[in-house]
């Protein structure tokens, strides 16, 4: 069984303060004892036969064997020409729902309490389907390509997910009423998929909706399911309610467990090497990354010390209002996670 | 000139509430003197010639004279086939801006204090171009459509109203990371545009970012402009910071001084004729369109009265926290409109 023998996965550290946040990452993960061996992987593109941008060889075959990767942030685009990484790994390893759990965290103080709702966003296609055309000189058209097998499996990825995490409700966000194809197309799949998850509450709303309703009463949402590009924004909106990406965990799943769990937040050039960096948002996504493998007992431990860290507000870096260092704040958690003991 | 004779404008009172709150708009503005003289219209689409829809003649005619049309909630769609008003009126008056100005009202909490910026959306094109196509089955295609011409305009409208609104700075909002070519265009004629606005700051951020750093930081914010379809999104969620659609106004502003403002909130049939309805979205939207026209002393007054009705709590409908009805929070703006001569 997974908890049992040592489990590998690709720690892909990234750029700017990626590699201490994932050595205060690998650090927490020893002291909880969880049974995971990093192997450690670059995954900046290079270009491959042919010019086209690829992930280098040894990293897609970490990835291939090891199935799940844990990644910092990446400093992106690193050149002109040079492809987004996150939209390269994503279509890699065809990472078609991306993840984000936004639950208030106690002690960190934001203008909403009792937010606990997860964003599931369609990964692959509709808006970032890349095909775009100059018509005639001046007028341009981009492409939302909205596919029933893509809808119908990331409303199945939702309902599995309410189901499988106690939750209540699933709501599809949608403009079904400007884009009666495309976003019904999506919409319907979900009324679909949701006649065989009679436990699961479905709802429909607009996205502007969505948008207004969240900033005034974000607890009135539990999972929301949604096209790319809508994703993408009430992802980072939903970030913003508890306290921005620097807490926010995020985990990009594929099929047949293929995952990929990375901190959102930029690289943070400024601050880089000078151990200030907050691993919370790594930490968090390698939480769930735990969950997602099975080990929940880690998991719970590893969460319960950082969140008592951060209630505690003793030792915090400087973002989370405090005066202490990454390795200050490491400390305590592996500290709190040897007393839970 | 505009503050001498009486000024005409076309009145929709719309569906539901709509009515009710266009009374109380009619009495506010008689009890301010105001110089209007209204023209009541109702705009439900009917069938023409080739079973295209559009809007009543006798409606079409009064717009096109007076220029000026004043909106209550308009119930949307009426049946399977009939197009949605808004996008109608829009189309039909080639109304390409939409300008939400959002400012905190004094004694209305809401998690935010100090709000005060303005979104400005392409209100003609992107997403709402309508082209949709089934490339095979199961395989939809939306066209967002963006023009040079329609960017153009928007941003020089923005510019302009941040000059002549004493505001700092715009903010194009996009996402030309992933649409290159289409909000790519949008941004590159927001630069050129700010090339002759040297008063005025310019900046630039994706649209995942505004939603991240609005939530968290609203106050950062002051005019917004962007495609239609982050337009229709931004303008929800910025409404919602101040308090919701109740309170919030809204301009489409066209070409040669045709302009429709309007609340944007629904039609509210549970309460419909029961002389409960806030009439706020719909006086501040009449504000706006006085300000429009230039009349800025009858605009400051009405404004003062209605804000001061709100701060002093005693006289307030329902939803806005208060036990009066609707004609006895009319009254009361009334009877400081008269304090205030
Ligand atoms: C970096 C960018 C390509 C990306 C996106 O737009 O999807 C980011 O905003 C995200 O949410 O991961
Ligand atoms: C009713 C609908 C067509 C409209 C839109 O999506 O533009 C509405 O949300 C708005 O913002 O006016």
């Amino acid at each position: 069984s997974f908890a049992r023998g040592m489990q590998t996965v690709t720690l892909i550290p990234g750029d700017g303060i990626g590699p201490e946040i994932s050595t205060a990452v690998i650090k927490i993960f020893e002291a909880a004892k969880a049974p995971i061996s990093w192997e450690e992987r670059n995954v900046t593109a290079i270009k491959g036969p042919g010019g086209r941008w690829m992930i280098p060889p040894d990293a897609k075959e970490s990835m291939d064997k090891s199935k799940i990767g844990l990644k910092g942030p990446l400093k992106t685009p690193i050149a002109a020409g040079h492809p987004s990484m996150n939209l390269l790994l994503r279509k890699t390893f065809d990472l078609y729902a991306n993840v984000r759990p936004c639950v208030s965290i106690e002690g960190y103080k934001t203008p909403y309490a009792d937010v606990d709702l997860v964003t599931i966003r369609e990964n692959t296609e509709g808006e970032y389907s890349g095909i775009e055309h100059m018509i005639v000189d001046g007028v341009v058209q981009s492409i939302k390509l909205i596919t029933e097998n893509a809808s119908r499996r990331i409303a199945e990825y939702a309902f599995e997910y309410a189901r499988n995490n106690q939750r209540n409700s699933v709501t599809a966000v949608h403009k079904a009423n400007i884009m009666r194809m495309s976003d019904g197309l999506f919409l319907r799949k979900c009324r679909e998929v949701a006649e065989n998850y009679k436990d699961i509450k479905f709802t429909e709303m607009y996205l502007d909706t969505v948008c207004l309703n969240m900033v005034q009463d974000p607890t009135q949402f539990d999972v929301l399911v949604m096209p790319n590009l809508y994703g993408d924004i009430l992802s980072d909106l939903c970030a913003g309610l508890i306290g921005g990406l620097g807490v926010t965990p995020s985990g990009n799943i594929g099929t047949n467990g293929v995952a990929i769990f990375e901190s959102v937040h930029g690289t943070a050039p400024d601050i880089a090497g000078m151990d200030l960096a907050n691993p919370t948002a790594l930490l968090l996504s390698a939480v769930m990354m735990l969950r997602h493998m099975g080990m929940h007992d880690y998991a719970n431990k590893i969460q319960t010390a950082c969140f008592d860290t951060i209630r505690d507000k003793k030792v915090l870096t400087k973002d989370l209002g405090g005066n202490s260092k990454c390795s200050e704040f490491t400390a305590e958690i592996c500290r709190r996670i040897q007393d839970l003991d």
